[in-house]
């Protein structure tokens, strides 16, 4: 039985105390793979915890990849050849020819729709919008802070501000940081930006244009045809059930490489620590090697806690995190930020900074105010429950329809949408086609591969970010017409 | 005698249509090279006209290099080769090696000061800053104008702005151009991004890595290491008194151009006419030439009218117009903007509109209705004011002190800033330091030079953007302590 001493666990929550008890003994091997975990009840008899405490526990460690659990068997200590087995068709990927600078732009910034003026079509049904209910973005708040800062005495408001952004936000962002994933940054290494677009532009200049950039296979494109546009060389790196396939980064010679490892997208999958040690290891080994944690939709978790970063799991010395406000703020707020390991700091600073920061000053001060006063957690909190209620109610309609019996649902508790691989006779060609007589706004999972896994290429990427609840009987509805096997 | 059928003018005001009907006659050549005009008085009696119109008149043909006036002698049509007697030292300048790309990163935006981080030192005296009073942004309108935007029924609000920027702010800036510049543009061909580097960075990349960047020596630098960051090949092409030397545009292979028509920086001169006939017709000889029109500042004009754009000027096909909302609202807003020619508009949206709005949508609202209903006009003709009465009350301090006995203003009645050529014993590196001393924060001309003319090595950029008013004479003094020839 495994024995912990929880009184020392302080202000820390018990469950996740006990996380970071049992994830610390797989990782010295005192817990070895395969090795079984006790059951929960037992584990909580034995703590005098509630098995909820535990359950949340055995959660985390499962989202993370460090145990694997087998129905009515029970919770094991993760092993590399057993997950590789899990994912179904992983080993029989071939490797995709990198697509090099030739990589055609896809989509506009990660998980969102590409530019109104490509497609000025408004449809009735949208699965590619990441347009939340108007009512959730918290206006009163917002409009009040908006004035505080208009009306502050400061005058840094009629100022340039700083290429890396204000001092008031970076810092604010550094707090969240420490309550909300564990990092421990400071304000001076964090870089604010006009979304990741711009970042990435910037960190294509930082590494400098005879560093190759290695991207997710299936992933977002577009971010390899921004690296592409500096002259870098790119190269997309096929992934199997684990995520990116660490072991042919060597001979791709990726210098950089760009990961999701909390929330992989498309695929919705977090990335196993068996894996992440790998990628940790890879990135290791060379000095020019680093790692980019997009961190992206990483708020939106409806089991269990957060996925730790890599950034604060051992690697904040090679990686580079990422995230956005465009997602849990509001799409038109293009403020996004990133975090650069210390030694980047000054080279940084040196390399780029004549670029002046694309934020403007009034609504850096609003949103550090709005995070440093507490509105953001909550606000985040409250768009977490009612995405959970609009995937669930999603879901269910899709299960009571008739593509129950011709899809399987694949998603992983997390983020803003679902994948809907559908078994049927039609085309990809065709389905988009359907959905377009449907008035239905869709991508399909292969609009985001390079290779496209056969067995995915029906797979539609349903994001329920734009979805009003009212609306999804009449959608699921129209998917379901749109298949001849449903009628 | 010049006799013009006033009667016809319309609703354009008297001094405009006078204006228009010479510069005419001078272009098809009725009024030749050389040629005197009559007297104001004259033209006045016979037109029945104030002498005040027509001394209107002939000062804007004067600023944009139509007309010369002699002292005690009257007017002339320009002649070119006069033009380049006038200016001192130009026939002297050398061909400036091309810098290339090793072109070192100098300034943020054009006129703004660097970046906070690179320099903590808050100087008590500031020729540098972009920071206008605080009193002069009309904060009860824009906040007023932020709740609107805040509380309207459009959830456009609630998605991602079109890479090019909201209709609603391009027609505004379209209604803007046509009312003070003459330009008739369609929304469609403006660009909205967050600050004139990120709109020159997309230009780069529409141009493509082979297009040879040229540049305005002296001018800004920072541009030019944008360009460069992409591995486009940059020149600086020197000036002479009519600005941008264009017989050496030819043999310096540029494809694109940048210059600043109507007020170039840091010298404030206009390019007069015949100088702009010349880069005109040196890009309309070739297709894939193109002038990038950079009309920062100009509105900040204190005698006769704005200088007509190159774009609004019979070149719209072949000139993208630049400008920024950062000098004219406040440095803190990101938001710049481009006119596109009609014939790039497409080619545009195909190669770059994959970026992402770097604006945000709440004060891409604001802005347009801040624009649309009158009130940046008003704002604009407050900060003229205010900056007249600054730039008088410091060109008259500097009169009366001793630097008038060792120094030059040289200025052109528009922009924020004046040079100040100092004749002094001291190396523009020990001017350097005694400004460090006096606790001045200031830039020499030398700053935004590739190669620096020797009778401007000690010329100071005044820039009074940032000059409060009772400030000034303690500022000149400590400029006159600056010099042992004061003392």
């Amino acid at each position: 039985m495994l024995i912990y001493d929880l009184s020392k666990c302080g202000t820390v929550p018990k469950y996740i105390y006990l996380y970071m008890c049992i994830k610390e003994d797989i990782l010295t091997g005192k817990l070895k793979p395969g090795e079984k975990l006790p059951s929960k009840r037992a584990l909580a008899d034995h703590h005098n915890l509630g098995v909820v405490t535990v359950a949340n526990c055995y959660e985390q460690l499962l989202s993370e990849g460090y145990i694997v659990s087998y129905e009515r068997k029970g919770y094991f200590v993760e092993e590399l050849s057993e997950l590789q087995n899990r994912s179904p068709g992983s080993s029989q990927l071939p490797l995709a020819e990198p697509a090099g600078e030739e990589a055609a732009p896809v989509s506009a910034e990660i998980g969102e729709q590409p530019e109104a003026e490509e497609e000025d079509r408004e449809y009735s049904f949208d699965f590619k919008a990441n347009r939340a209910s108007l009512d959730l973005f918290p206006r009163a708040t917002w409009n009040q802070l908006m004035r505080k800062t208009l009306y502050q005495e400061d005058d840094s408001l009629y100022t340039t501000p700083p290429y890396n952004g204000l001092y008031i936000l970076r810092k604010a962002i550094a707090g969240y940081l420490e309550r909300e994933r564990g990092m421990y940054v400071d304000p001076s290494q964090i870089i604010i930006g006009a979304g990741t677009e711009y970042l990435y532009s910037r960190l294509t200049q930082l590494f400098g244009r005879h560093s190759i950039f290695g991207f997710e296979d299936p992933g977002y494109k577009n971010l390899a045809a921004i690296t592409a546009s500096y002259g870098n060389p790119c190269r997309f790196i096929p992934s199997d059930g684990s995520g990116l396939r660490v072991d042919l980064l060597d001979d791709s010679g990726v210098d950089v490489v760009h990961v999701s490892p909390a929330n992989q997208f498309p695929t919705g999958r977090t990335m196993p620590a068996r894996r992440r040690a790998e990628l940790f290891e890879w990135v290791s080994r060379v000095k020019k090697r680093y790692i980019i944690e997009d961190d992206y939709d990483s708020e939106f978790r409806y089991k269990g806690r957060y996925i730790v970063p890599m950034f604060a799991d051992g690697a904040s010395e090679k990686v580079i995190y990422m995230n956005t406000f465009s997602k849990t703020m509001v799409p038109s707020l293009r403020i996004s930020y990133m975090v650069l390991p210390k030694n980047l700091v000054e080279k940084y600073r040196e390399t780029v900074s004549f670029y002046s920061c694309t934020v403007s000053s009034f609504e850096q001060y609003t949103l550090a105010h709005f995070i440093s006063e507490g509105y953001f957690e909550r606000h985040i909190n409250r768009l977490k429950n009612y995405y959970r209620k609009i995937r669930l109610s999603l879901i269910s309609a899709v299960q009571q329809s008739k593509l129950a019996d011709i899809s399987e649902i694949i998603e992983h508790n997390a983020g803003t949408h679902f994948l809907l691989e559908v078994h049927t006779r039609l085309t990809s060609e065709e389905i988009r086609t359907a959905a377009e007589k449907a008035d239905i706004n869709l991508r399909m999972y292969a609009d985001y591969c390079d290779f496209v896994p056969q067995e995915m290429n029906r797979a539609i990427v349903v994001n329920y970010a734009g979805v009003q609840e009212e609306k999804i009987p009449e959608m699921v509805a129209r998917l379901e017409m749109m298949f001849p096997e449903c009628s």
